[in-house]
């Protein structure tokens, strides 16, 4: 049997529904999974017909159950206001953090093999009461492992861990402790051993400064911090070098010998990723018991129902949560 | 008569006499401009023999005085010491400061029409006990500009304008005020106009928090401070407009649309920029009286000496430093 995997709907007024629906049109991904969506079957009913798909659905009332060749649907109530599409409400945010929820405990209990997350809207969740900030958080907190997770963003040419993630910059210097910058190397090396597949990974750590402090003179964080952290690794037999200038290390053709690179801060990471990427990255959360990948894309409100955004991240996510589950398993 | 070009050596124990030498080395630049190489004339032959070069060259002690065809050399004194080479010291700082000073006060005095500038070495000069962090902040001061200049980076892809540059990152917030962001966009604007020979450039000006701060839960600066500049400018009459998040702004094609983006602090704006530069961006002050560029790259004491620096960022430099001469004639 091939494996399931659990697919939240995002955002509702967002592209979510929009993308995971073109990502399974005549695609070969009803090849390597059975794919369940959470939501509210009328969204994805809407879009579906909006779209002129004719894709196959299945309800399940337990994701075990689901079929190959078919989109399986397990509803999560929810209203859905036509009207409202192109912006953050919320009762969009309620059906978002219900989604997530909902599909978590599936994965959790072994009905799923992985989790795959359409954007939700931060905005949204917090009118909904949530105090997340996003999915890695609150899939943290229900997973219980704390702070024990790090936001791993992969494409074709590079694979990007993040320190901190959604911080203002103004704080971000503060949130930079040598046990944060250990515990990225930490997870990062045993996302790339077990999920991804690499033996005797090598992690490139950024620094925190331009020129990396210049000796000092422009911060000393890096000899304060991050290299004592990289060295604390290095004696665990971690292969991890730095802390590297981050506009020299994306330029030279030596970032193509690492498999990770830690960034400090989201900007400094997201940046050349994204410049990168070309509309294929993926959003990976390590540290968590259960699977989870997303497309490193948000709601895009503003291009919503237009039928114009693109689904090739959201197909890298699928592909991607297979993979972990087979690296896993080996 | 060609422009003269005058040529601070930078620091000596660095790649600087390396890549202006090389620079010039059967070169058409010897057609657009006359050179004069500010240093001491012993570190040029040295660097001219061990890389077994054929340049033709001309000691001028005015450089009004220099001669087409040849590389004029203004002698500036220093001891130089082979064994000194890689590594930052008081002499080499010394000499940088000299040589950028000499070099300046010709431009100044009108026998020379723009400045180059090889890289210098913050530690260098700092340990010559200068209080600059580097060449903008040098020049501003021999100018009595004060702090009204911009650093802008340029390639054939994006120029890029920086709100703050060597400040580490844990004052960039802080350092955001509205009268700087203003100044960036004014004098961004006015640089596109008179030195890069733009018509009613587009401005797009960057965010400082994560996804331009998520409506206020990532951060206020956006509509505290960067909106409130930006339509300011805008009701001046300059087509600005943002603040963009930095991660898309840079994935987006939209991006193309505009003449500069002005980014908020170092590696913001320096990481992409260097990632798209392929080793040929060159760093411009605007708001000095004179003209003045300079290769994007540093010291690079790691190779100095090696005979393989790329002089691709000094040539750029110096077409550039013509290119603005002729754009600020009309």
């Amino acid at each position: 049997m091939l494996p399931v995997i659990a697919i939240s709907i995002g955002d509702i007024n967002g592209i979510g529904p929009e993308v995971l629906l073109k990502a399974f049109h005549r695609s070969d991904l009803f090849d390597i999974c059975r794919p369940v969506v959470f939501g509210p079957p009328e969204v994805l009913h809407h879009y579906h017909a909006l779209l002129g798909l004719k894709l196959s659905f299945h309800e399940v009332r337990d994701a075990a159950d689901a079929r190959e060749g078919q989109l399986n649907l397990f509803s999560v109530p929810g209203d859905f206001v036509t009207e409202d599409i192109g912006r953050p409400t919320e009762e969009s945010g309620r059906i978002s953090i219900d989604a997530i929820r909902t599909a978590y405990f599936s994965v959790r209990d072994d009905k799923a093999q992985a989790l795959v997350t359409a954007p939700i809207s931060k905005e949204a969740i917090a009118m909904a009461g949530s105090p997340f900030h996003g999915h890695t958080d609150m899939l943290a907190s229900f997973c219980e492992c704390g702070d024990d997770v790090l936001m791993i963003l992969s494409n074709n040419t590079m694979n990007v861990g993040l320190v901190t993630v959604h911080v203002p910059l103004r704080e971000v210097a503060s949130r930079i402790t040598r046990e944060e910058v250990e515990r990225a190397i930490r997870l990062g090396h045993l996302a790339m051993e077990e999920d991804f597949g690499v033996e005797e990974p090598r992690i490139a750590v950024l620094a925190l400064n331009p020129h990396a402090g210049d000796g000092g003179i422009l911060g000393m964080e890096e000899q304060r911090i991050i290299l004592p952290a990289i060295e604390a690794q290095q004696r665990e037999g971690i292969r991890a070098e730095g802390p590297f200038p981050a506009d020299g290390f994306f330029s030279a053709h030596n970032r193509e010998l690492y498999d990770l690179v830690i960034a400090m801060y989201h900007d400094q990471g997201l940046v050349p990723f994204k410049l990168q990427a070309m509309g294929r990255g993926v959003n990976i959360t390590a540290g968590l018991p259960i699977v989870r990948t997303s497309p490193d894309h948000g709601t895009a409100f503003g291009i919503a129902s237009h039928g114009i955004a693109s689904a090739e991240s959201m197909k890298e996510a699928v592909y991607f949560a297979r993979t972990i589950v087979l690296n896993r398993l080996q």
